[in-house]
């Protein structure tokens, strides 16, 4: 086997950091898995037992490694990663969906596949520029629920609109036309939720791509962070649209 | 003046990071302001300016730090900080009032902070054991979103709620007995929600402790971020309740 490399975004492997997050690695996609790693001391711990139990019905290969365990979590106590092999997945289109626009924060991005997974949002777009949709800090921030999720990669959002053409629309933008109560309670099961960076949200140009919706907040913020607003979105229209 | 030490809890001032924090301070708290720091590289830069006029007119002297700008926001583009004294605020009663019980993560007090100004929560409760309010990082993630609050520190749930009595209270559990949407509907203006540890949740006995409080969400995640789970809770009652 050839030797661990510290993660970078060129490898076609990535790491599974933590017990939680490799389990869900091995519910939704075991085919991925390439190797077990593991650290002295979480032998015993009843989560690591469990995961070694399934990999060894896999047939994945496990073994000490408690030097990489701790560069690419950079701690002490990370006692199990799961190497994996990089994939891609196609969104589905009968799915809700959606499209995070040149999102520039793993942690942002983590959170909120979290939130899309417990909020029945199966299918991501993630439009380049972009973070590293594959950076262990990603996964980690996403407890492994990132795992769950369809998620493809896009270079522009007119790619993502050309393959999925004809449906609702709903780009999230500061100044939308419509509070997010009132666009959630109109929305058909099919449609599309839009998130800008970070920073400097959608471009206004995004106003003609669909309905635009504003989540209602006091002028004493310049705005939430982009993984609370994602996700209060999605749980308004998943809980009120019908 | 004495020498900027590095941040430390113990300390009775701290850091405010960032062109946009330190306006937010002094809006809110302009008598709590001591210092401005300033970067050479941020000289000329309009928001640095604004900065600069506006503690002059309030009597807060300036000097250029870029070794202490540079230790406390481990970055090397921080351009302007302000060193405020520590602060204590009484929670006000007619307030709808948000509760963090043993809150580990300062950037989950910092995202929730920034969402509970933005939905109209400025009292905030927050019980030891917990992670520091004034660490300059809590202050960053809130993007400046803590001075515009009330926030005040309890040794324990049983020292807020006696302090509150008769409140309509929403504690938030995995196992809550009604969810979000139907609570929020029933709630008055006057009412105190109620969030747990990150890894933990609120202990049961918060079960008899008021109305128990669910977010609906797959089984497929474990929970959701605290930060979400606390803003998607404050959006929702703030836009369905009456």
């Amino acid at each position: 086997m050839p030797k661990l490399e510290a993660y970078d975004k060129k490898l076609d492997y990535s790491y599974c950091l933590g017990i939680f997050p490799c389990h869900a690695l091995l519910d939704a996609k075991p085919e991925m898995a390439m190797r077990l790693l593991l650290h002295p001391s979480g032998i015993g711990n009843e989560g690591v037992e469990k995961l070694r139990a399934r990999c060894a019905a896999l047939g994945i290969r496990e073994e000490m490694a408690e030097r990489v365990l701790k560069r690419e979590s950079k701690k002490d106590n990370c006692f199990a990663a799961i190497v994996f092999k990089k994939y891609d997945c196609d969104l589905k289109k009968d799915d809700a969906h959606a499209v995070f626009c040149q999102i520039s924060d793993g942690g942002n991005l983590g959170t909120a596949s979290r939130a899309a997974v417990g909020f029945g949002y199966k299918s991501l777009a993630v439009i380049r520029p972009c973070v590293d949709v594959f950076d262990p800090h990603v996964l980690r921030a996403s407890m492994g629920a990132f795992f769950r999720l369809n998620t493809h990669v896009f270079n522009s959002f007119d790619e993502y609109s050309s393959l999925f053409p004809d449906r609702e629309m709903y780009p999230f933008m500061l100044d939308g036309a419509i509070d997010l109560n009132n666009a959630a309670s109109k929305a058909g099961k099919v449609h599309t939720l839009i998130f800008g960076n970070e920073a400097s949200g959608l471009p206004a140009v995004f106003q003609q791509y669909g309905q635009s919706v504003k989540i209602p907040q006091s002028d004493e913020i310049d705005s939430l962070n982009l993984a609370v607003a994602a996700s209060i979105a999605m749980y308004t229209f998943k809980n009120i649209s019908h």
